[in-house]
């Protein structure tokens, strides 16, 4: 767990999770799960076939890496990334359906779903849209509130969630610019997806080992981040995952997922 | 359990379970909740969207009617009635997929799925689809072997998902006439179909009570079923279902779901 | 087509067309199309399979009733009563593709799509939601801008659409109740679904002979509508639009779809 | 048109057409319209989405390739890979409405829809399934019968679609091996698919220019085929297209569509 007050003396002791989006059939899945900690699998709303699912399953659990239900609106068509106004509601009904698919056809693969991602549109609305953010919440409540929900750090869902009782895990992106306010720049403003993978493997480190982040003002931001997302799904995804995961090893950084 | 050797004695000993498709937008499910023990509900392949699901679920549970999951081809345009030739691993992933995510739809309103009905054409073409029905067993085995697959009495599925270790229910049709081999007519014959409450009635009792059944060439059937299926979305459905369970309790059979 | 200045002395002049949504599953098609003049078809996008949307295409040609194209967001899990935000150019894709899937379709049972009426909650969306409302005309321009658009009578979405070029058919509803302003109060407010038959169809006879309708709080609306939509699906539906297609036989106005 | 009798001297009026499938995601669509002239479009049944649809439609008419609806079983799930036992007049229905959503697209962008060709298992079962075969032919009848029905060259369906009155397109294989009886070595066989460009050019040329076609087992075929489908989506897809196109070149065929 990522810890924002450990002195520069024991870097060796901070530890951070790295997650990537895996199984929606773009981007090399083989090759990001011998780097990430936590593959968020798509759920078949947005992407994903049950044998897709279950292929992504065993392989993650061949590698050692941790399962997460990346739940979505179900929207195929648009790959999640619409917002849809859906009522609490139903969309509760729809997070539990995609959570209890994932978990029986991780169980049938010798593994588990141990988080839960929202995808897309419903990763960016439950930020802010209070309705839909319950309706989430609620859904991994009524499963006994032991699944951690993975959002944005700093966010206000995940203030929800926690004060709702249940466990969240906070996280940062590695190849975005941020505001600073601390959101993310929007993707479709100059700069806000950075290309460099000697950048992106620098702020990661600078985020992990000292909870800072340079806003795309030039202001600093504090993060605290126990997970930093990798996307698998851009050019050079690979090369920066690697680098990311190459950077943190050189700076003393564990990279492991968090156990609850 | 439905219990072949029971002498005329010990009517009282005897117990059957009734069976019905709910959730599927057709039919009476409210008033069926109250004459049947077991709930098939879809899972979303053939019909059924997730709040659906959890209504239904919610509504079973109140009135005490177990769970069971109505599994079927992918094919919501055909209602899951037209054969696909899927391959048994994709198969596979399918039921996992289905089954668990009505299990945590009904995790969520406090009751549990407590068996496994496939669906139209999947139903039937397991019967002698070695490969498809394989695949079915399998996924059952893989969520721990515990969920017991309800199939048509007598059919070779249900001695192949015994061989492989799974218990089974085996089921009988209260409105279909039976082929002198024991199978179902096929609804496009005529007469394959009963209509008449009060012979639907004495045939279920028969059935129960000393595991006989006439086929339609008048020929002697023995069956033995542990769960009768009412259709809850036929014309009659709910008279049929009625009078079906008041003839139970004046022969002094007991209706209820197995416990396992 | 309606004529607001037609005197009481030619009754028999005033026409009104009369359209329902069929198709979907729900109500009692074949009395509907006794009754209207217009058939309402889903595309598929939020109810219907290819094989319904035929058969209603035959029954309404059979009937003699025309064809309009019932066009939806991509959402069957939520019957297309769910706004998307889904960008203009994906829209006018989706709105082709479902007007071209109804247009063969007709064809080959012998009839032709005639107009388009958006379907739910992009009905109510392209109101007020201008880029949506354009992409929708958009597409229909690009089928050659002969095809009218059937919408809210009075609504912007119609004026922006006759700007564009394109033929409009403006409509009122028989069993809503209409704000002072002229939009229908929203169904979750008390007293928005009109349910008694002879105010209903009072209602449309003086809207069509006199064009006016009294809203919600008494005051008089001056509506002007070609078409009026009566629901299918509701309980009394068929009744309702018999009282009002024999209202209108008894005040002397013809109900037919106006040619183009 | 391809002339079985041409003789060596005329080489120049030989004319194949070249077609791939485009538009499913994979391979590089762009690369490949350069090369063919015949572009198989999905239809959203087996891939696709509307605005994928009309984007490649669009690229399809900006590279002066002409577009042809690849029709499916309604299975996204299996990308239309799974036979699908469906009644004729419901497989009618899917494919009017796969041709019809993707003539309106295709309008919209200023080309037209010009042959039909049926995808996966839906192209290999109506080679044998007469009632599933004579399914699309009424399909292309009730649309006019105008659009050609494209299919392997010298299977029955083809001599089916031309007694009903159909016009037809014969398509060979360019990177298939052919048994000795005309048909394609299974996918799941030794030496189905050509790997080598040089191999896979020289077959088409031969195929083109003299109508023989070595089979697996060494005996010479006779092959008269218009059209000769590319792969899009294999490991090399690209570099074999180029290869044969050039190879046609160098043997002066003309590569061009087949106007009708």
């Amino acid at each position: 767990m990522y810890n924002a007050d450990v002195s520069g003396i024991t870097h060796s002791a901070v530890t951070v999770d790295l997650n990537a989006d895996l199984g929606e059939g773009v981007g090399d899945d083989e090759a990001m799960l011998g780097i990430v900690t936590s593959a968020n699998v798509a759920c078949g709303f947005h992407a994903g076939t049950p044998a897709e699912l279950l292929a992504t399953c065993r392989a993650a659990a061949a590698a050692g890496v941790r399962v997460g239900a990346q739940v979505s609106y179900p929207d195929r068509q648009g790959f999640g990334r619409r917002f849809m106004d859906i009522a609490p509601a139903e969309l509760t009904a729809d997070i539990l359906y995609q959570i209890g698919a994932l978990q029986a056809i991780a169980k049938s693969v010798g593994t588990s779903v141990t988080y839960v991602k929202p995808h897309g549109a419903l990763y960016n609305s439950i930020v802010h849209h209070e309705r839909q953010a319950d309706a989430v919440i609620r859904a991994l409540l009524e499963l006994g509130g032991t699944l951690p929900l993975m959002g944005l750090a700093g966010s206000p869902v995940l203030h929800r969630a926690g004060d709702a009782g249940l466990p969240v895990i906070a996280e940062a992106f590695a190849d975005r610019a941020y505001t600073p306010e601390g959101t993310l720049v929007p993707r479709t403003e100059a700069g806000a997806v950075l290309t460099d993978s000697a950048t992106i493997a620098r702020r990661v480190v600078d985020l992990v080992t000292s909870g800072s982040l340079t806003s795309i003002d030039g202001s600093d931001l504090r993060i605290e981040a126990e997970s930093v997302c990798l996307h698998g799904d851009t050019p050079g995804a690979v090369r920066h995952a690697r680098e990311v995961r190459e950077a943190l090893r050189r700076a003393g950084v564990s990279v492991a997922s968090v156990p609850r």
